[in-house]
C-alpha cells in the first residue's frame, strides 16, 4: 500500500523534476492562494487537534501544534518567500569539452522523492511542501500524532492548489500512522532521502534503521572555548548569549572551555553573569579548586556531562591546559556541529577553525549563528552533522544534487583507447 | 587494538588536514623516492604473493596482483601525477558578509579518516595513499588477502619515505586480517568514509554492515536506448562499443532497448554485428516473434535479465513501444550509473536526459564514456551511484568536504533577534 503510494509520487515528481522555474513558482503561488481559500477549514481541524491534546502535552509542544488564523497567514507569506528564493535546479556546474563535439555539463538536479518526518507541528507542512516543489522534489510527510487532523487538512488544501497548476497533486503525500513511518524507512527504491526532525533519540532511531540517507543530526553538543588571549568582556558577552539566548537550541553551548591562565579572572566573572542568568553551573574539579568557596550553588561537573546535551539553562565548564587540549576535548565530546574561540591571536584563531572537527566553526561569535537563515540561504531544511556534503546548516541547495550529462556525436571509447588513442581536449567551457 | 590504530590516524590526519599544497606534494615526492629506492624489496614481496596464490586465482585476478618492476614504475608515476593535480582543500566556496565585521567562508576540507577496503591489487596501494594524502586524509588501507605481503612492503616504503617529510607517516596504515575489516566498518567515530571495491556482494556486504558513509555502487546495470529517429549506423557503433569495449566494466551496458518502429531493419543488423563479436545475445518475446527464425542462436530474455549485471559478452535486447517505455525500464531495472540514447531528435534527448535517474545519462555517446580520467578529473576514487554528492565518477573532490567558517568581532545573535532586529547584509564578497 504505502509502496504504491511511494510509487505514485515518484512519478509525479520525474513530471515535476523538469517544470521550468516559472511553472514551479506558479504552482507555489497556487498552493498559497490555496491555504488562503481553506483558511477556515485549517483552523478548524486544528483546533480539534488542539482540543484533544490540551492538557496532555507540554505548554511548548501545544504552542507548536497551535495553528490560528495568524500564524497561518505568516507561514502563507512563508510560502511566497520561497517562490522568491533561487531556482536550484539546473544550474550548470561543469561545462567542459571532453573532445570536439562531445560535450559535458554537470547539471544540478532534485533528489527525487523526500520522506520528511517532523513533531506535531503543523506549520511545518507548509514550509516542507514549498521547498520540496521549489526544489523539484516529491514529499511523503508523516507529523506527529497530535497533529493528523491539521496535517490532513494542509495537504488536502495543497494538493486543491497543485490541482491549478502543472504540477501532479501526487508530489505530496500525508502519512497518519506510525506504522507507516517504519514501513517508510524500508522504501529505499522509491525515497531518496530522509529528513527526520524530532528528538536525538528520534533522529538515531532513524539513522539505525534505513538504508536511506539521512540528513539532519542527533546531537547538538556545542563548545566555546575561551583563550588565554581572550577579550574578557567580549567573551562573556559571547558565552551569554551562546548558551541563553535560546537555550533549546541545537547551536547553543553545552559545555564552556577556559584557559587555565585566565580562570582566575574569568571563572567568577562568567559564573556570577551565568548564575544571574539563572543558568546552573556544573563545574570541573580543577575549577573546583581555582574558585575555591567564593561561588555557592556550584555542582560538579563529572565525565557524563562532557556527553550531554541539556538543551536547558544548565553549562558544563571545564578548565584546560592549552588549546591543544581544548581542540582534543571537543573533537572528543562534539557532535560536529558548531563549535567557538574568543581570542585575539589570529594564529590561535586558524589552528583552532583548521582542527576542530565540526561543521560550523567560529572565532569572536556566538554558536548561535549557525543556522541557515542568519547564513543567507533564505530557508533551513535542517543542520546536518555528517561529514559529506551537505553539511552544516542546509538550505534548498541540500534538496538537490547533480547529473554528468554527455551530448555527443557518434563517439566510441574505442578512439580513445589501444595502441594509438586519440587524446582528449578537456577544454572548460564558460 | 584497531581502534587505537584509528585513533593515531586520526590525530595524524589532523595534523596533514592544515599542511598547506607545497608541503603535501613534497611528501608525495618523497613517497616517489621511497618506492623506487625499496622497488627491489616490493617486487620480491610480490613474487612471494604470486607464488602462493599461482593457480589458485583466475588468470585476471593474477595479472592484477603482480606488481614488476615496469608495472612498479607506472604506479609511481601516477604517484608524481597525483601530486601535480590541483589541490581540493582549501577552496573558498562561499564568502559572504552576514554583517559589517561578521564574515563567513565556506572553505573546502579533508573528510578526515578513510577505510579503502579492495582486491589484491598492491598498485592500489599506491595510488590511494597518494590521493589520501594530496586530499588531506588519513588513510586506513585493507587489501585482499593474496597480495598480503606486497601491501605490507609498499606501505612500509611508503610510510618511510613519510618519514623524510612533514606528513606524519601515521596517516596510513595497513590491516591484514579479515576479521579487521568487519572491525573497521563499526569504528564510525573515527573513520569517514568508507570506500570498498571488489565484487557487488563486497560492496552490498559493506553497505549493509555499517554506520560510516559509503562511496561506491554495487551494481552497474547500464542501458543504451535506440530511439525511432536514431542513425542505425551510428546506433551500431555506439551499442558495440558500450557493449564489447571492456566487457568487465561497470559502465557497460547490460541491456540495449529498441523502439518497435525501428526495429523490423535495426535488431537483424545489431544481433549479426554483436554475435560477430562473440557476443551472446538474450531477446524478448516482442524481439523473437519479429525476428522470426532470421538467426540462430539467440535465447530468451526472461525478466531476470533486466536486474542482471553480466560483465560479460552477454547482452539483453528489449523491443519498448515508445521512449516513455524505455525511460521507465531504465528507471525500474536501472542501477542509476549511466544509461544513453541514440537519437537524432532533441527534444526526445532532452527528455530522455531529464527523466532518467542515473548519476550519467549520455546522449549519442558511449556508455563508457563515464569515467573519472576521460571526464578529466585526473584521478578516480570510484564511481557513486548515490543520489546525493558526491555522485557519478568522483575524483579527489569527492574526497573533501567543507566546514563554516565565521569570524566576528563579538558578534552575538540578540543583536539580530527580538522586537527590533539588525538585519543581515547578507552580501557576498568576491
Amino acid at each position: 500500500m504505502l509502496t504504491e503510494i511511494a510509487k505514485k509520487t515518484r512519478l509525479a515528481a520525474q513530471n515535476l523534476a523538469s517544470l521550468p522555474s516559472d511553472k514551479k513558482n506558479k504552482a507555489i503561488e497556487s498552493i498559497a492562494k490555496s491555504l488562503e481559500l481553506h483558511a477556515d477549514q485549517i483552523v478548524a481541524a486544528n483546533a480539534i487537534d488542539c482540543q484533544a491534546a490540551e492538557g496532555k502535552i507540554g505548554s511548548a509542544l501545544y504552542s507548536r501544534l497551535k495553528l490560528n488564523a495568524t500564524k497561518l497567514i505568516g507561514a502563507i507569506v512563508g510560502v511566497r518567500d520561497v517562490g522568491k528564493l533561487a531556482d536550484p535546479v539546473g544550474q550548470i556546474q561543469i561545462h567542459r569539452e571532453l573532445d570536439a563535439g562531445l560535450i559535458m555539463h554537470r547539471v544540478s538536479c532534485p533528489v527525487g522523492v523526500l520522506g520528511v518526518i517532523f513533531e506535531a507541528r503543523p506549520d511545518a507542512v507548509i514550509q516542507i511542501a514549498s521547498l520540496a516543489i521549489k526544489s523539484g522534489n516529491g514529499v511523503i510527510l508523516k507529523g506527529g500524532s497530535e497533529a493528523v487532523n491539521s496535517c490532513t487538512v494542509l495537504v488536502k488544501a495543497i494538493k486543491a492548489g497543485l490541482a491549478q497548476s502543472e504540477v501532479d497533486p501526487d508530489v505530496i503525500q500525508i502519512l497518519t500512522t506510525r506504522s507507516e513511518t517504519t514501513e517508510l524507512l524500508k522504501l529505499d527504491r522509491y525515497v531518496d532521502l530522509i529528513i527526520p526532525r524530532g528528538s536525538n533519540e528520534f533522529v538515531k532511531y532513524v539513522q539505525d534503521n534505513t538504508r536511506i540517507p539521512v540528513l539532519g543530526h542527533a546531537d547538538g553538543i556545542c563548545h566555546l572555548y575561551i583563550d588565554s588571549e581572550a577579550d574578557l568582556d567580549r567573551a562573556i558577552a559571547i558565552t551569554i548569549d551562546s548558551k541563553t539566548q535560546y537555550p533549546a537550541a541545537c547551536n547553543a553551548i553545552e559545555t564552556l572551555l577556559i584557559h587555565q591562565s585566565i580562570a582566575n579572572e574569568f571563572l567568577p566573572a562568567i559564573i556570577n553573569k551565568l548564575q544571574a542568568d539563572q543558568v546552573k553551573v556544573k563545574l570541573d574539579e580543577i575549577g573546583h579548586q581555582l574558585l575555591g568557596d567564593k561561588i555557592e550553588n556550584i555542582e560538579l561537573a563529572t565525565a557524563d556531562d562532557w556527553s550531554t546535551e541539556y538543551s536547558d539553562l544548565i553549562l558544563a565548564i571545564k578548565i584546560v591546559p592549552d588549546i591543544e587540549s581544548a581542540i582534543t576535548h571537543i573533537n572528543t565530546y562534539g557532535s560536529r556541529h558548531t563549535d567557538a574561540i574568543v581570542t585575539t591571536n589570529s594564529s590561535t584563531a586558524k589552528m583552532f577553525i583548521d582542527r576542530v572537527d565540526a561543521a560550523n566553526v567560529f572565532h569572536n561569535c556566538s554558536t548561535r549563528f549557525s543556522d541557515g537563515f542568519r547564513y543567507g540561504f533564505g530557508a533551513e531544511v535542517g543542520i546536518s552533522t555528517q561529514k559529506m556534503p551537505p553539511r552544516g546548516p542546509v538550505g534548498l541547495e541540500g534538496l538537490v544534487t547533480y547529473k554528468y550529462q554527455i551530448t555527443g556525436d557518434g563517439h566510441i571509447v574505442a578512439t580513445y583507447a589501444g595502441d594509438n588513442p586519440k587524446p582528449f581536449t578537456h577544454r572548460d567551457l564558460s
